[in-house]
């Protein structure tokens, strides 16, 4: 791609040649010949063959630069031009497909079984071992890593990406006590994954117990992440790993989930609230917008001031004034 | 299954039309035509054809009722007979099955590996991808679901259900400091998990070190939990998702641990004691029956007083009274 | 193997009969005929063949027994040439190799698939359902159980252990937020793990997002943690399971985190400091030599003292002093 085709693309100023080939991005302190990188705020020095720089750049950097409002944002588009992740293509031999299920993807990896009554769309790719149950939906354009499973009745959208090992549509995790024993509570329900939505490695989405999981367009969950049973996840929510949300809870769009976070049954985080790491939100509790700590949370200028009461308290302690 | 039949399984009193065929389990406000659903306190409308109620119940619900002392155990129980997990048959040509093995699963999927010297009982049933090691005694109607690993020298019961990604007889995590390196541990003991337990997906249990590591009957664990080496587990103990239980600890029958708890290693949590969740239970320590938050844990009442009291400090802080 | 075979490679004092056969290590109250076994500290009854001892030891235990400084490490060196795990040989006619990777391996197992560009040293063993991906290199005399998954770019040292179903070179979690959608930033960086680390099960290691991810060697990480794109580990980190380590944090040689551990992104934990369980370091902090606990870690004594007040303070409220 041409740096004058990238600036186009990007919508932004180009300085210098714009005929010179770009093939990779890189890190501004070790990109070369052909690669394109951006800088955020400072002056570095580089071999790139071009830079992605904000509006008031006003430094020599020897090479053509573009200049963007957000070279970040920027960069980032131009990655995912560049590094398009379609090599994959092709059937493999050994993989299992049920005949009465309509499979379109561009790849089907090596030991992959598909099992009846499935959908899946154009361009996607299943990579090897990946398991997909009956009554399966998946969109054009996703990407399922290898190992994956997706129990029966799953529908997953258009331009998703499910890393590696994730199980979606495990039973939820519902009993009922006898006098003694448990007795399950039928796990039965769906779920529904929307599009351009991406699934870390090793994640657990459980399906509704009689009702629906769902997430919503463009949601990101990181690995090791666990969804429960009917819970309602809205677009554009960002999810940390380790982080763990319990039956029925709804967390709505644009929410922000940090790492390690606990968020119990039956709650809703409304839009925008952001969750601070290891933090815990009770059952039934409904968190407004902005941003919250501790166990259980609280709204973050109030945890600062509790620790710094606590830290007081100390002084006075060991001071003897207590 | 007709309504009088199903009123005579759960042992419950029917009022209305016996002879109505039902076919599915719903929640209350989705059911239609040959479903059942209950309904555990206030009257909602449905066009369910049959609901299980309470004895004292009064309302009219324009279909047969069944009135059961525990409607929602009750609709849990008859879900287990309408949605019986058993349409999976047969064994798939692709795997492979140690010859001196001895198998009788009624399923076996594809691409399932079984090493020698293993037992699988009647109507168990063996998913996609399975691997399953060496020695291992798996019982009858057992469900092994997609790409779970079974290490050598493992023994799971009768009527388990162990979900997808779910990791069993990995070594336990245990080193000896060397000068300058660590040592591993010898990592050979077995893992023995008695009847009608359920794991969710993408678990860890880990073997003994030179012991046993050992999950009681009826016990459940959530998805994403970690059971170290040597850890006993008794019955009915319910775990909830992303907890992990250190080396050598004791969990005592009827006990429950909440979500993301972490129990330290030599631990015993005695019979029918509560962890809330996101609580720590610290090394050597014992915890009887009762409920208990906090890192450490700490009795509930003490986990809220002690909340409370933080809170007295900082109003008296910002009363300038400290 | 002889106990004076035995007492010659642990460097340690032969007391009594140096022709007995050992086959296998044990724990010293089940210990049986041709096991050793060891005692740290008090005299235990037992039938083992042989016992190492501390230099100290006086008993009498009816048996060889072998004196050495540190019995419990001496036991761990035995183990392992006792208990080899070379017995796994032979390449499955399943599985499927690109043409063009340089696989020298021992064992092979089942459905294992392994992409282009790759080696993979000799005495190595893939086991079942693995999945290794492009221009990836590992050493010799490595274990990778079944079913991992090992993306591309991947390069590991000899003598590694990675147990099943852990998922290394899954995309790092990072986007650069648009008006309204996240754009995904490029995770196209490597990984690199040195020799003799050692990986639980389920676990997942990101690639860089344009760097690398790094694990020095002789590290052991449990089951379950999360270690992001970037992340620096040093040489003999311990880390313990549910951890979880946020992008470009560093961990010097000799540290030890805990189970369910939190470090946020670009925080330094210098060398040989001890973070301990449940705790959190916040972004960007330096962590100097110590133990440290608590949400934000605090030095160990800082945390007792700040507990210790907390107590003071409910008594004080108790006893109406405040």
């Amino acid at each position: 791609m041409l740096t004058k085709d990238i600036a186009e693309f990007i919508n932004g100023e180009l300085i210098g040649d714009g005929n010179v080939e770009i093939t990779r991005v890189a890190d501004i302190s070790k990109a070369t010949i052909n690669e394109i990188s951006f800088i955020e705020k400072d002056f570095k020095p580089t071999n790139a063959s071009c830079v992605i720089v904000r509006e008031n750049f006003i430094e020599n950097l020897n090479c053509p630069i573009i200049k963007v409002k957000n070279p970040k944002l920027s960069f980032a588009k131009i990655a995912q031009i560049l590094h398009q992740n379609n090599s994959k293509t092709g059937w493999h031999k050994s993989s299992f497909i049920a005949e009465n299920s309509d499979v379109r993807a561009s790849f089907i990896g090596a030991f992959v079984s598909v099992d009846e009554n499935t959908y899946i769309g154009e361009a996607t790719q299943i990579h090897d071992g990946v398991r997909i149950g009956k009554n399966v939906s998946i969109g054009k354009c996703t990407i399922i890593y290898p190992n994956c499973v997706i129990y029966d009745n799953v529908s997953i959208g258009n331009d998703c990406v499910i890393h590696a090992g994730t199980v979606i549509g495990a039973d939820g995790f519902g009993y009922v006590r006898d006098e003694n024993e448990y007795v399950k509570f039928p796990q039965i329900g769906k779920i529904f994954i929307d599009d351009n939505v991406e699934i870390g490695a090793n994640c657990c989405i459980d399906r509704g117990a009689l009702g629906e999981t769902r997430i919503g367009k463009g949601t990101k969950i990181d690995n090791l992440c666990q969804i429960a049973h009917n819970v309602q996840i809205g677009q554009n929510v960002v999810i940390a790993a380790l982080t763990g949300i319990s039956g029925s809870s709804v967390i709505e769009d644009d929410v922000i989930l940090a790492g390690q976070v606990g968020i119990a049954d039956h709650v809703t985080i409304k839009k925008g609230a952001i969750i601070g790491a290891k933090s815990a939100v009770f059952p039934n509790k409904i968190v407004r917008a902005g941003v919250w700590c501790g166990v259980p949370v609280q709204p973050l200028e109030d945890y600062k001031r509790q620790n710094a009461s606590i830290k007081k308290l100390e002084r006075l302690i060991k001071n003897k004034k207590l």
